[in-house]
């Protein structure tokens, strides 16, 4: 069977995290991925969970909480500034993902932008691990999602295919601006 | 890891194809895909695999005959013409393949081609069974090829989202035309 696109944002996740690693959730909304996140690391893993609403901090910490979770951060800021939040320069990033949007449920008008989400795949790159991947599920059916979807396809498919796989995968045929998956592996150096 | 495409249509066929069924090689090439679904479906099942080149016919019967595979009706006519090799009318497809294009070390004027490509999509959905695929692999890099790519493309776009699912898998940094994924999933009915 086909996988829906939240399903298989959590498949290409699990199948490349490994357990004790340190990923990001660049956009931790209602917390949901933070907490899937949590449990593919396990315990001694960390996850780095961003978000820049006070509402969507509060949600995610409360859901860590409920669920007796020791292994997150969840940190009010832009995920462009995620660089000063990493422990060493020196570390490597198991996976990271991003939902581009609005939070579900809230003001639509709080919306992640183009800049900062590109600024924040191009730090993470520098950091992810070899065959680590970025997923990104992109929402684009509300004001300003129509910007940003261009400019972050744009930004990624100009990405060396020496050094990246970038992947597109979504369903073709559904009615109303349906999320779709793009999914960033970095390759191995060949020297 | 990300699946690269030849791959990842083996993975879509294996994991929906079960054991002793019929399906469809619409464009058998080189054979190899052929082999696969042999394998696939076992003993019991039967693969129906179609060509118009008498050379890709020549190549995948000492493919299979190599092999010792007694499941393989290895058939010289277009894939437009199935529906009149299936033994009944009741019968079900368990899954099919077509990879678009021309065969490789060949004639690149003799090419597959919009209309007969999407008449006989539309026979195996007819024939396909819940939850099966139709996989298609779109090569369109040859001349003819973007044409053929725009109009099956148009037409598998508008199939209803009720009763089908339909993804797109592709790489989207790569230079040179890559050949993408199609997938059709055929939904349950719902009453």
């Amino acid at each position: 069977m086909l996988h829906g696109i939240l399903h298989y944002a959590h498949y290409l996740l699990e199948s490349t995290i490994e357990k004790d690693e340190t990923v990001i959730d660049a956009t931790c909304g209602n917390g949901k991925d933070t907490l899937f996140l949590s449990n593919v690391v396990g315990a001694n893993g960390h996850v780095l969970a961003f978000d820049i609403q006070a509402q969507a901090i509060q949600t995610t910490k409360q859901l860590i909480e409920d669920h007796q979770k020791t292994n997150v951060s969840v940190i009010h800021d832009s995920h462009e500034n995620l660089e000063k939040y990493l422990p060493t320069k020196e570390m490597l990033i198991g996976g990271a993902v991003f939902n581009l949007g609005y939070l579900p449920k809230s003001d639509k008008s709080i919306i992640t932008n183009a800049a900062s989400t590109i600024s924040a795949i191009n730090t993470i790159l520098h950091y992810l691990k070899t065959n680590g991947l970025i997923v990104i599920v992109v929402y684009y059916g509300h004001q300003g999602g129509q910007e940003e979807k261009e400019a972050v396809l744009k930004h990624v498919m100009q990405l060396s295919q020496r050094s990246y796989h970038v992947l597109q995968y979504r369903f073709i045929n559904q009615k109303n601006n349906p999320p779709f998956i793009i999914a960033i592996e970095k390759r191995k150096r060949r020297y």
